[in-house]
């Protein structure tokens, strides 16, 4: 048997900066004492979600990893509390810039950083504004509570992204993110398409799945997103083990056998029976096979 | 406005031959007065399930493409009541054994046959024993009513196969089935599991799903199958919008505008959004990209 408990927590912005990481560190030791060994906190949560408008002056929000406040600070809490924490945040190198995450291991250390792969754009998602598309393809992190896949948001809805992880030996999939309302079309609620889509990936490849999503509202000049929350944690099934509310601060823990559902992935045999020879048309975008 | 209704089948095996065709067809017709344009039949509804075990004898159950009874019978029920039936069977050709599938229009011509990709094995469902690995690849069939994916029961666990058929302009992805319980492992109820695969299917890429299961028991030799039933149509948001209980004979319905669905999915944005570039794993059966 190798237990492992994960959490997924979930907060709304103080309009950014060190209120927004004290909240996320009592978020964070708030799990810890629950028994949580691999915690996930939301996408860019230093911030408000800046990509609701366009506005150039929001690039200085960018750091690097090594300057990145967030990496520090939360370096030094996994290494006290002897947790994983995925830490999302805007990353800047020479003059890219890129929606990451840096994965720092239960001592501290660095295991790596992961860039998004799959940026959306659209009316208070303006994210092809501030972020390149990321270059390191799909990561999985040998930690000390077992191999994690780690993407963000818009990638939780592609299955390549999932398969791609859980094919490199993933045991748990977790993806930070920031979703709500659609400013200019009030009537869309994506909660259970978007929940759907990622219990999809749990259930295809018999992984975990914890996501991790922004509460509240946050104003930006003449509109509004509110974050719909609805943070979880889906079994190897599919099924939701823990499922947070729209609105609320929290923190929800699941705990897994990571060997019992090793034994259970292959005893159903879908990674045995797969067919790449058939699968050429995935490389292109329009199902055409490109030679 | 593109509406077309869709229905899903469920039945039980009267042992197979005329009696089984005379059931489908009986569900076809209800289904038809129901206002179904696309009918959808569970897998190798001609027969009992002879996959359970694995005796040589059964290789005299398939046909080819010409001579089989059901798509010759089917095809004329096709034309007279002007409905899309795409036609599970054992195709036999030349030394070549597949599980096919033969979609018929609504005018009774063929539209083409997909041979299952992924073939299972297990205790029960020992369909290596009796079929090759299909070799013409995912299919999408251009019918009166639509452009229709469809593949067979297992290919339904596998995210590549739903995408590639989506990629390729699916409108709608159709997976006849038989499933149920499994005779070594009686506490193993993947009714859920299976459901919640393809919901993924339909919500990752925004095409409602139909898969329609055998129901009842199958007694061969000294174990049988009581397949789960539990047929299902799910909107293009994974939601399920019409489900069978587990026993029942049925025929359920559902009607959609593939018009508004399509702009749906553009205005999601998850098709612009893919990564071909990164995915080059998923032609792998190990996550090592092979050169």
């Amino acid at each position: 048997m190798r237990k492992v408990t994960v959490a997924a927590t979930q907060m709304r912005s103080r309009g950014g900066g060190d209120a927004n990481r004290d909240a996320a560190e009592a978020l964070v030791r708030a799990a810890a004492e629950q028994g949580a060994q691999i915690i996930l906190l939301q996408e860019l949560f230093e911030n408000n979600y800046f990509c609701q408008k366009q506005k150039p002056e929001y690039y200085a929000l960018a750091d690097t990893v090594e300057e990145n406040q967030a990496i520090q600070r939360f370096s030094a809490i996994a290494a006290e509390l002897g947790v994983v924490l995925p830490i999302s945040f805007y990353e800047m190198r020479n003059r890219a810039h890129y929606n990451s995450l840096a994965v720092i291991d239960a001592d501290g250390t660095l295991c790596g950083v992961y860039r998004k792969s799959h940026i959306p754009d659209g009316a208070g998602y303006s994210e092809k504004y501030y972020f390149s598309p990321g270059d390191t393809g799909f990561q999985v992190f040998d930690t000390a509570y077992g191999r994690i896949g780690c993407a963000v948001c818009w990638d939780q809805w592609f299955p390549e992204a999932a398969r791609i992880m859980a094919l490199r030996g993933a045991e748990l999939l977790l993806y930070p993110t920031a979703i709500g309302d659609e400013p200019l079309n009030p009537a869309l609620d994506s909660r259970d398409h978007w929940q759907t889509v990622m219990r999809g990936h749990a259930a295809a490849n018999l992984v975990p799945v914890v996501a991790s999503n922004r509460t509240g509202t946050e104003v930006e000049d003449d509109w509004q997103i509110t974050f719909y929350g609805s943070s979880f944690i889906a079994d190897e099934h599919g099924a939701v083990v823990a499922v947070a509310d729209r609105e609320s601060e929290c923190v929800l823990t699941a705990t897994f056998d990571l060997d019992a559902i090793d034994a259970t992935r292959n005893a159903w045999g879908v990674f045995r029976d797969r067919r790449p020879d058939l699968y050429r048309e995935l490389l292109s975008l329009d199902g055409e096979t490109a030679e």
